[in-house]
């Protein structure tokens, strides 16, 4: 009840807060990554750095670093939350790091820092902060034919709860667009 | 190096060590569990203190609370690792709680603290389990014909990396004797 | 309320749950003990099984092991909850061992998986784990003459709420004695 | 050796990065705060911001908020790291929220995201924050005659392995000067 009546005043002071909205880029590390999904991944980084959203990802390589590094050419502000307790291991794209130092478990980090969630790609990894983001019915969208965990639940739901239906999209833009639009209308 | 020769050191001398075995079974918590799910579960617990291992799971309902009600009427030792940070909210067969307060990144917890995984049903939560183990290579085994999280991906890797196969198995005592095979050659 | 009546339930029903008594013991690692600290220790660790309590400790060296060592040797069961992601970091005399993988966070889950707390001397991370307990408002007892954080703030509280006065005791016994009234009288 | 090479790396490309320098601040939450405790806060929070550094805080009330404000008027950037797993809990001048979910054992994220620390009075919270970016040696200030943690640890080690002594200091302006020096100099 005091959570509901807290969300509502934050929903309705949304133009007086300082809070920027938090778009999170998942997908694979460099352990599987390709150069066609870090271009997509770089993409997407610049989309959502146009929409005048901060960037956070897991801060390590692949589809991360890429997403940063197209955030960061486009203007954009990045935050990397890594697994380790030194911000070194981080990505050279990464404005702020968050050395969490709880290993992997950071991916509920992720999730939970972010507005919304794109998928591009992905392992065991980006399907456990998939099912943190579920968990926390965050909005997600996967970016089609890009292989992985993206396209093997675009348009689906993890499970009989259905708490989001994982949103199959055609481009990085159009994923942007879904996730603007779904925190608009919370 | 170090940490193998720890390891190979923690290999050589098992026999000495205090440490018992500890396997983790996973699945749907009370909002999605059934009365079929819960004998399973419950025979599972039972199996897994026969076999002289404790039982460890995620301390609450459904599932995890039918496995440890098996292993108490088996005369086992059961630890439950909740998302609360008051030991109240986990079920009344747990010998041993931990209350981690870390919400449901404890499903990393759960993950790390088993020597080999196994999964009934289960929806978002177990499949954040799941990969938690999965990208920690423990060995695991899922009870097929549970539905949920255990039949789709019985028999199965999780991504590319194939870090460990996911072996379907028939009963609850097959997926002990896997589970100690496993444990046994490691 | 729902907090509060679980709560209740769980007072009322204590006699028919599994859960042991839980006594976390800390102090000096093994960077920083003495034998004479570790013979405490020991003691101590004997004195909570004798409780017919589950000790816990952080899982590693110096008091931590000293104590696990005292709690087996009286027929007592011990649970490790080390920072790092392997079972073979705990040492030898830790029955079950919670591989926290968050690193010296795990301080809290330490704190959290207590009904009460003992200090024997101490230092910076003796300290993190008495802020967390003296935080979530557990009984705390120091043993006197033990240096460190146990004679430093043996008989006080920690900030200016006063959660928990930390009551300074002069031997194992009766930290144990003290431990065990202040859980019998919540 | 791999991360000590990581590290000359991360030293070495120093100029190449986006990171920005991180310096903490952290006191008394809106439970013993004051009015005298919070203008030295929104000083600190305004001489982060104009050392070009990203302010980082527990992202709630007292001493968090006044810094955020004062980084914020100062035309800064903040970065709130919050135990909730809900943005709304977090202060009205916080830029980026991380709601780590992980209750207080966010204290622990706090320290690692910091390349140095600043301590404003403070209870049991800011202690158990102090231990542990003595634990992972952060440069730490102290501000001399806001009470609490601030004067009874400054000029001091927490404890005999002397990690890194505790400066205090006598202004906003001298503890922002300290870090960057120690940071510089690393």
């Amino acid at each position: 009840m005091v959570r509901e009546l807290r969300y509502l005043l934050y929903e309705l002071s949304h133009t007086i807060l300082a809070k920027k909205r938090q778009i999170l880029v998942i997908g694979n590390n460099e352990n599987g990554s390709t150069p066609e999904l870090e271009r997509v991944a770089y993409e997407t980084g610049a989309e959502v750095a146009k929409s005048d959203s901060v960037l956070v990802t897991g801060g390590l390589g692949g589809v991360m670093r890429a997403a940063c590094h197209g955030a960061k050419d486009a203007g954009g502000l990045t935050v990397g939350i890594i697994p380790q307790n030194e911000p070194s291991f981080a990505n050279e794209y990464c404005d702020i790091v968050i050395p969490s130092g709880i290993g992997l478990a950071r991916d509920f980090l992720n999730a939970l820092s972010a507005d919304g969630v794109i998928i591009i790609g992905g392992g065991s990894g980006t399907l456990s902060e998939t099912c943190a983001a579920y968990m926390h019915k965050k909005p997600i969208a996967a970016i089609k034919n890009t292989g992985g965990i993206a396209d093997k639940f675009a348009d689906q739901y993890l499970d009989h709860r259905e708490n989001v239906k994982i949103i199959g999209v055609n481009s990085p833009k159009e994923a942007v667009k879904f996730i603007l639009g779904k925190i608009n209308s919370a």
